[in-house]
């Protein structure tokens, strides 16, 4: 099988593997994990921020940044497609009583004159804003990469309006290699970050969140009633440090190959935003194709390859750890050939 | 004074106060005040739903609305600048768990195509959306009028979809009026509807929600758990009931007015949204005055002319039951004072 | 029909109902309602706290109260009968996010030792407990008043725990006519109240919670997010404030015929808790009786009067200003008759 | 050291690491996890139900059956010393709105008739009961065991009543090893249960929650968006497996050397409860010693013996995997001469 739909999917390296299977650890509800304060440690420090906490998901390290940013019934701006408000199942709303208004989703842009526009003021009417949420790399925007200095405006707009800036960073390590940002450049503009060990990079589970030691501190008390307080997470620990030792630079792999298996596409398929792949995404758009997505995605799961069916005319490739050159030939033989034959 | 702030300040009549000391009255939770029995018969009846419910507020009976058609941690879409989203202190959020995204407000317009694009399906992985909701006249987007068509799209939008539609109304009057739409027209279109007696049409107190009988009785649960569940309230029914009878009708000479306000102003200041005054609000968008909308305010203010500041450059007049012709002229010839000696 | 059901079926008598006919209004939303300001300044100095806010109901004031003192995830202790968590359909926790233990009910009695063992300090493990409330007079306690003594113990505990104390003051009133305990001398026990309007004390609508300034004011923006935000509330205002000057000291009228009833009663059932009516609540306990309480409040409705069936077992009548000797004669009558042909 | 401060804090063995890094693994969130499905499938088959979920933290175990048998705004019921009430935070309350009364904790005791009149049936005025929770051993009632024929008294009580029962089984290893009762008897008693591996069975993280197909159904959902939905969570299941396999028959001498503990302290100390320990915790009632609990705890970490301190007269000592019977020599001797010198 050749599994593009996610890279969420790949599985732990025998390197990784034992690192994990010779792991320090402790209880970590106690703050005894010694592989845990390594980690937590070691990714405050390549942001730029005073501390880090480990968390079980992406989901998680957002939602404790979004509930320690933003009290009940203030709100929270992001994007129409940012994975906060689609893909964490209410969370901000239902559990951090959290109101939300979005703007527009174009890919991974980001008109931070627009977002300023619809930030609401302190006060007795209307629903003050506290805290803006960016994706870097945009998830459904396609993988795509907001340019720094874009950030450094949206900051501006933040700082003048005394709102925080969240980052859901769980791909900004293909940001960091696409555009040769390095990390604490990003770690700089944003309050609080949360950043993925187990897509791109690999390790099987884990996500940070990142941010002023105070800010963690209240995380901190967030995850235990979230029912993240993990105990011997050491285990889970020392595969993130490995991930970060030994996976961030090959991302520049996946990129090549997103961008084959792209160019292989575009005489079929619309690849969607404005058809360059920035990182490890390829987003395809379907909708002046004689082929929708689900019907897609059944052939080529038929032939071995998998790809993701996001919507009835979107479907989505990404390359990870797990898909190697071969993998990609593979692909592209099998897409191609169901989009011919269509 | 003349008080243009917002056509909540109208004070009852005589004629109004004596249906209230005369009203007939029992306990409301246990179902038994035959005043409020009768509003909301004859609330229901005028927009063809079959039951209705009185609340002490708009923002109760929109937010009774939202929590009946739309489960915690399940989405709502509305625009921007929506009651339901900006004035309401986030309620949806916080008490009902409510995660929402928003399209971008442009007066009242809505594009259903666009609404459309952004519902998202019943599923495992993203946030389902459960209602629209749509503001008829929409009072940030400056009173304007959704015109029935376009309504009947997003009717065909929502239907395609299996969602619910509600209409944020406290201003329906003003639309009604305005367009010569029957009430029952657009109760025929929405799920839920929420209504405004103390608004435009002269009543003390109270709002109500519309809808089904099976939807008000889960509604009615709500209402008790809102702290809206009140006694003797035939006293505010009695208003409300007279208010129906004498004051519909009379809101096209607030609309008559407020355009006269709009004509005098436009030489001096922007009206915003396409410069029309549909209804009875007047924005006014002061980016391009050396005037801001704080000084507008105040100098108003000291000659005895009540504006409401909505922004830096954004103000806003609102005509009422209790600004009669006298009071427009009074409030052109202060404020075009204020505009041409700056 | 006698109506002994609750004391909240009261209706305005032509006394009240010319008082609210002829109150000054304004929009109280804005702050400018003379008789809400009125009112709220007088229930204040009558506790002798900083400030007072209006509430549509009893168990929104609570809720304020609740929202006020104890954030989302901290916890409430309470009795398990108290009406916060028994009658306000879970709104401490659906919407102010908070946690609550209980200890046993056993009429009105409060053990502050119990309280105090109960009590969680501030820290990482355990939900900290950040609010007691106790109801005076206890509604399912059967009216019972909690004397001044064991609140100024519970006081103690509360104060050396650092915890904040709030006081159902439902029925206050009640207490205070049976106790002849003045009114700010409850006030000084606690952080803050709850007190009606609109039971015993014959107003249609309405309720205030009383506390500090600064609490008031944060709850008068929790207030609005509930939908309790009212425009010319003066209206109902006017009639709280009648109730205050004609009816607090006609309460003892209450209590005799209670008193009254539960004497006629006693030797066909036992009346709940030690058999002492205090005030106007007499609570059935029909464990060793013939009749279960359905049937008896069906056999009672077909002959005119009206008790309230609280459980298979448990009956409750209450006398109210709507209730005069005569009605109890007939009650007495219709109720000792069911009881002696069963 | 000798920790004896939870069964939490024990490390993995050789065995259980080789079990890890041999895992096979897949995506969990797409259910293709071979060794997570095995460990559900295994657990549910313990306990004779359905289907079983796999989640981080016993804490997020509990909260999903919470939140899957308890609407928000719907009650729930426990013991005032209950885990779910006192160390998850405020999450019920928070995250599922779920209102909460307790019955007085005596220790591991129920009592099912107290249970039976705290229910409160549907209807319109009072917040109903769907669920009661025990906890089977309780940890804060010394680790002692609910005997199987309170529990089926409890069932019946629940059954009558059409209310839900979770059983809060974090410790019930230890109540199946100490009583001889079948997990799967134990099963048939509840809707809902869930089951720790990290702590008497000495895995490095995880818990889950076993219940019927359709529930664990809902709970999966609920767990993505209580930022549970991990990736190749076969890693942690692993050691899950490997602890069912080898790690549950041994308990049984946790409980003898916690019996060997407490009677050597018994000279010193009261042992809270009746004095006897049934499973693997040591509850010591400081009340009437000499030396409190925070003393008593520094004192012992001084000489290399931690123990909990869980109030000011409280403490707590819990044997498990890690403690062997000379660490137990040594913690007598520690904690003996602490008591003798004081």
């Amino acid at each position: 099988m050749v599994d593009l739909r996610s890279d969420t999917v790949t599985r732990p390296t025998a390197g990784m593997r034992a690192a994990m299977a010779q792991a320090e650890v402790g209880d970590d509800v106690y703050g005894e994990d010694p592989t845990v304060n390594a980690l937590e440690a070691e990714v405050a420090a390549l942001f730029g921020h005073e501390a880090a906490l480990f968390a079980p998901t992406g989901s998680m390290a957002n939602q404790l940044a979004i509930q320690v940013l933003v009290p009940p019934a203030n709100e929270l701006l992001c994007d129409a497609d940012a994975h906060v408000v689609t893909y964490e199942i209410g969370a901000a709303a239902a559990y951090g009583g959290v109101s939300s208004r979005t703007w527009p989703a174009v890919g991974a842009d980001v008109d931070p004159e627009l977002v300023a526009s619809m930030i609401r003021p302190d006060g007795y009417f209307a629903v003050p804003t506290r805290a803006i949420a960016v994706e870097q790399t945009h998830n459904r925007g396609g993988g795509g990469v907001i340019p720094l200095a874009t950030l450094r405006e949206l900051r501006r707009v933040a700082d003048a309006a005394g709102v925080a800036l969240h980052c859901d960073g769980a791909r900004i390590w293909h940001a960091h290699v696409a555009d040769g940002v390095p990390l604490a450049s990003y770690g700089e503009l944003f309050d609080t970050l949360s950043v993925c060990l187990s897509k791109g990079l690999g390790a099987p589970v884990g996500s940070l969140m990142v941010g002023s030691a105070e800010k963690i501190e209240r995380a901190r008390w967030i995850r235990k009633r979230m029912g993240g307080g993990m105990r011997q997470t050491g285990i889970l620990a020392a595969a993130g440090r490995y991930a970060l030792q030994h996976n961030i630079d090959r991302l520049a792999e996946d990129h090549v190959r997103a961008a084959r298996l792209a160019e292989a596409l575009a005489p079929f398929a619309v690849v969607a935003g404005d058809g360059t792949v920035q990182t490890n995404i390829v987003p395809l758009d379907l909708t002046k194709c004689a082929l929708d997505a689900p019907t897609l995605g059944a052939a080529a799961r038929e032939q071995g390859v998998l790809v993701s069916v996001l919507g009835p005319r979107i479907a989505r490739l990404v390359t990870h750890f797990d898909v190697d050159d071969a993998a990609v030939d593979r692909a592209i033989e099998v897409l191609t050939g169901i989009f011919a034959r269509c």
